[in-house]
């Protein structure tokens, strides 16, 4: 907990206030830092936004959606009115360099008020396009001067390829050191994806077995349900591949394949992933087809309910070619993976939402038993990220019963069987930044290797249009090259909700 | 299923069938074998006992002990009454020969009545120094002469030491073949019991980490909260190390330590067997206090009621010297287990009733993360044998909450969840005898090894009587002694049932 000292006192700055990840996430997030005395009584919200608004109006607005979005049951109460009397609001236009004067004057009030200079922290929850602008007005007038106590937090995605990637993070290193930038992915700040980490380098007994001397194959799944719901004009010409491979099935990669840091300082846990993030092997252009599978969803049923496909959506050309589903082979070209296929997917509208992480382990060398019907399952470790928070362990058991016979049977350890008030990802990711520990943000050598990583893709896909979109209907797990990928290898998709058929007697 | 095929058809021979072990455990097994499907319409059951009894009489007794002592609910509907219709009784005196030629006779006419010559199971569930008697009319008469069809069941103990055990054996080769012989020790029916094999074997993720190189130390319990009750007469003058170390210990010591066997095959798993049992490192004689722990209960508490010491039990004379517990320190001499200490324990009027194997691996060999107060848990794969019967994985996690700090947590695979007709040891013991599968019978010569293994400490007790018994409370752990057996290495028993701390926030 001593990670928490010393932060007192701070203002934290959200450009895009009133958007939506302010309402549904940062709100609720502050609030619950308060409520846990995360936040000192020295602190202060300014929320930039572009109406006009009085200090009271915007209050009431955040009340509002802290009872619709907040985890904590009791909203209303005396400290979460408490919490809320440390906001104010400034109107604010990003294109107006008096805006930026405007909360200059602001920061320095509060400073003077708190009798020192206070710690600022600066939420970027805006457009992406905006940050060039925000960025050179406050290294203009030095917002963000103290590379001690001044940090940014930048939401994804960071740039939209390598090459404007490095434009967007060399701008920045003119106002920002690296060290104040926090470029956040919000998955690295679950409790379930942290915990793999503890997992294996807390426990003796399952590092000795990850490698490709035990493992079959690793699969990472992150689905959702969902389409692009009011989002199409965000997603359209961004595709799966920039909005979720790149960032959180990447870095999910890293948690699960990286090597045991030198110790659990931020940099030292960076090391290791961006190991892992070079060592994905560069395919070359003629081979992206034989790694990759795009997909776009044509109209289907989710659980029973027609759905329209991608085309039809709300804000989507009626022939896009953006991709709403991949699926892709990795090899890690390092001692401890090389040669075992890491398969990572992602999709929208899929039959349900999941993400996940299946280890896959290597037949047994030899087995003299007999099998029922259910035939061999191998075992297989079973990481539940979303919403299901477990981990699961699936092997083989005596049949119960005169003869040596097997069947396969699990163990469940439920993350959060007893815990219901477990922090959530922004929680976290923003007490972290508070205290100044970016362990869970990723330093620019992290993205920048991440795009190098899809950089191929990227360029044949931009050259060579999908022919065969839509490709897999809303409802369905993906398109059938998606099972050819792993078929070609003699390996399956695992369905982690797919129950191991309980233990019975005839 | 196939090995259950050609045994009929059958007769089966009980010596002692007026008994304690046949009323408990022998008739419901047969029931049980006859309502599976198991024992053809072509068997008969010929009890044997001193009293003078009708065929009648006899089946009322074994109906009203089949409702107190079956799995079975249903104890006395149309099959079990047609089960009761295939046992008749026979007047037999141990020592008399005319009770053998009225065995053959009746033997005889069954087989008239069958057409053909039956197979024939001859169950010794008699005091051990019946055997030779029985052993030699057998042979004289010819009783069991068919080395193919007649085989013989026999109880443990084989033996009360190396020496007496051999001559035992010579004598019953007289009359039987090796492959004729079936000594039965219970604890190997067991389900919890053979599932360590299909755990070990048919897993891929557990033999990799199975050796000295990851295990720090391995616990095998078997507590009972019983004292001698009526059985004080047979206990006094055997005690513990005989009764219970010697052959269930040494077993599961077998079961968890054994190399992969070449099949499943009865000799390839009883050659590794054997190995282990030859593997154990005979001590010397000036070694035995160093590595082992003898007890005997004093007066105390089972669960709060008070229960006199083992000197004031029935049958037990008050300066006794027998003991009700033996802790052990054992080393495998061998390329897997080399300086892997196997710690064994076994004593009446134990806290709680429990069997168990814990595998204890070792630490991690570097972490930086915090723990909470509970502190570091090592990983612990524990197999309840009985009552329990299950397996649970302790591991470290993620103490939900703002910090990486660390707890333990535990998955637990329940063996019977949804299983309640599963098999008694008995009836699968004795269903692999009428089929002619020795796999879970004790061959001679891990009979021999057994007995070889703890043949200096039976010297040592002969001649050192203890001086400071009773020295455990009933209802405790045992003697303190126990604790610095563990302690001497910077080890400690481990509780099965000490529950790890759920997570819970706050």
């Amino acid at each position: 907990m001593s990670k928490f000292k010393n932060i007192s006192p701070t203002i934290i700055v959200i450009f895009g206030a009133t958007g939506d990840l302010a309402k549904r996430k940062l709100f609720p997030a502050f609030q619950n830092l308060f409520l846990d005395g995360r936040l000192d009584e020295k602190f202060k919200i300014i929320a930039l936004g572009r109406a006009e608004k009085s200090d009271d109006e915007f209050r009431s607005y955040v009340v509002e959606n802290l009872n619709t979005f907040s985890r904590r049951t009791a909203n209303c109460d005396e400290r979460t009115q408490e919490f809320i009397s440390h906001i104010s609001y400034l109107r604010h236009d990003i294109d107006k360099e008096e805006s930026y004067y405007q909360l200059d004057s602001k920061l320095k009030d509060i400073d003077a008020g708190f009798g020192e200079r206070a710690n600022r922290l600066f939420y970027l929850s805006i457009t992406p396009s905006f940050i060039t602008t925000i960025s050179a007005y406050m290294k203009k007038i030095g917002l963000a001067a103290n590379e001690k106590q001044d940090r940014i937090i930048i939401e994804k995605p960071f740039g939209y390829d390598k090459t404007s990637a490095i434009a967007l993070n060399e701008m920045l290193s003119q106002t920002f050191k690296e060290e104040q930038i926090y470029r956040i992915d919000h998955y690295l700040g679950k409790e379930t994806v942290q915990n793999i980490l503890a997992f294996r380098f807390g426990n003796s007994m399952f590092e000795p077995l990850w490698s490709r001397n035990f493992i079959d194959f690793v699969q990472i799944t992150v689905a959702e349900e969902v389409g692009v719901e009011e989002r199409g004009g965000f997603y359209e010409g961004v595709g799966a591949l920039k909005d979720m491979i790149q960032n959180h099935l990447l870095q999910i990669l890293c948690m699960t394949a990286m090597e045991a840091p030198a110790s659990l300082r931020a940099d030292d846990i960076r090391n290791r992933k961006a190991d892992v993030l070079k060592s994905i092997r560069r395919i070359k252009p003629d081979e992206v087809d034989h790694y990759i599978v795009r997909g776009q969803y044509d109209a289907g049923f989710i659980k029973g309910n027609p759905v329209p496909g991608y085309r039809q959506d709300k804000g989507i050309a009626p022939d896009s070619n953006t991709e709403t589903y991949v699926a892709m082979k990795i090899y890690l070209d390092n001692w401890r993976w090389q040669g075992i296929p890491f398969y990572l997917r992602t999709g929208k509208r899929m039959e349900e939402k999941q993400s996940s992480i299946i280890i896959q382990f290597k037949p047994v060398p030899h087995s003299s038993f007999s099998y029922g019907k259910e035939g061999m399952t191998p075992n297989r470790l079973i990481i539940n990220i979303q919403p299901a928070m477990d981990i699961k362990l699936q092997f083989m058991t005596k049949k119960p019963g005169l003869s040596l016979s097997l069947r396969p049977a699990e163990m469940v350890f439920d993350y959060f069987s007893c815990s219901t008030m477990s922090p959530e990802a922004y929680e976290t990711l923003i007490g972290d930044a508070l205290a100044g520990d970016p362990t869970l943000f990723m330093r620019w050598d992290q993205v920048e290797e991440a795009w190098d990583a899809i950089e191929t893709i990227q360029q044949v896909w931009k050259n060579t249009p999908p022919t065969n979109f839509p490709n897999y209907k809303a409802g369905s797990w993906g398109p059938e090259e998606a099972d050819e990928l792993l078929a070609r290898q003699g390996h399956k998709w695992v369905s982690n909700t797919q129950e191991i058929e309980k233990i019975s007697t005839k």
